[in-house]
């Protein structure tokens, strides 16, 4: 379906500004390494602060990075002072989250005044191979934009 | 479904070991606060650390919270020596993460010998009230136990 | 989150005419069982029509009967002059659709201006006796009613 | 992914029989349009008997034809003597089913000793116009045959 034409010209910047917002991500090692209208991708490296049982990263963390990735692709493509609200997503876990970083690939399937519908992709990197670890499907809904709660 | 008849006598001691092994869980300041065959409650305070755009946690860290609940109530029910895997998850967001602290309750809705199917609640809880904020359902697939990756 | 009360004074009336004007609710054998606020039950009796290759009854032929028992459920709740649309669903099979007749419930979860969650449970009858086979968690969205395609 | 090794070199004729052998497709009129390993596409005539209220095909009888076009990608990668079984699936709903014929892509994602993630892609296709309708991501089992119920 891409590329998109983003509704709001200044995307980039409140796009990013929200990211950098979202408290959870810096305290995931999050950043944002690429955004194009309707398009993220996201940055997380390995932490022994996140894993489960094996070692491996939790579930719930490439969850957290999938469905930002998915929240801002989404985003770039709704109009100026909307906010953003993920509706529902469901992930697929394929192999275990192992490598010394992983990339979040966020995409808009379709784009809608209401609804928008994402797909997201979460890769692990070890010695430069990638490997995709998990699938998102998700839904994320706009609505006017609302104060931060103190 | 419930109650179940749990086919480890010390599914309670091997259960909670497992979520103490979890490193993700610590950071996340999530502890069990209930385990039961097949059924369990995890307690989570509010930390800013793990909040979105708006100031609400995270929904990836409700969904970590979501899984494990899910999991520990999967795992609960499986043989000595297993290990467990979650397969996939869906989760609806039905209200913003807001509150003093947050309940994960999970259920096993159909366990079986290699895939087991749960559903979860989280809740929010403000001056001890709760609110549904979302559910899961997610499959977890049982396997035979691996080594900790160092 | 039961009893809800109706927006639309009407609804069972409103809810039955929608239900009988879709042809796939008819050339399934689906009707409906039972519709309360935010609750429905519809029945299916076993026809080899709608099967799978074990001669058990399609997984989409489930899913057709849960969604429907979901939109119906949520349908009841909305206001009058409102149309409904299924935005997702998610579908875990739990074991084969093999029975006499089949039960689908739907129940409202959290209803909403523009959407509602819904989760329903599909059931094999067989000699008087229920088993759980699927469960579904869906979305449905409210918008302005519109004329019938011919 | 794609290209994929099939175990089974029979993997053609035995995958087209097992979709052959399921009434509900004959019923609902779905063929097989094309199949290679690990991947899948079915074709479906308009009928008014499958609409819902307004004239649209009903969204099960969409998650019928991407079920098993998701089904039959996983079957054709798995060895001689497995039968398959769907897990779960998830829908999204992105356009109104509304036109001449559908067409339902699966494709496998990860393929797996004991299960397979796929995913599915729908389209309408009016005046040569094809127009993508809804997405699955799903999960196939694999486990030994078994005959088939009368």
């Amino acid at each position: 379906m891409l590329p998109f034409t983003p509704k709001n010209p200044d995307f980039r910047e409140i796009a990013t500004a929200t990211f950098d917002t979202q408290r959870a991500m810096r305290t995931l090692g999050i950043s944002l390494a690429r955004l194009e209208p309707g398009e993220v991708e996201l940055a997380m490296p390995y932490s022994p602060d996140f894993t489960q049982q094996n070692g491996f990263v939790h579930a719930g963390i490439i969850t957290a990075g999938l469905d930002n990735a998915c929240g801002i692709a989404a985003f770039s493509l709704m109009p100026a002072g909307s906010d953003i609200l993920t509706v529902e997503f469901k992930t697929n876990l394929l192999a275990p989250a192992k490598g010394e970083r992983f990339m979040f690939r966020g995409i808009v399937i379709k784009p809608g005044r209401t609804l928008t519908v994402c797909e997201g992709r979460a890769y692990a990197v070890q010695d430069g191979v990638e490997t995709l670890i998990a699938t998102m499907t998700g839904t994320l809904m706009s609505l006017p934009r609302r104060e931060r709660v103190e």
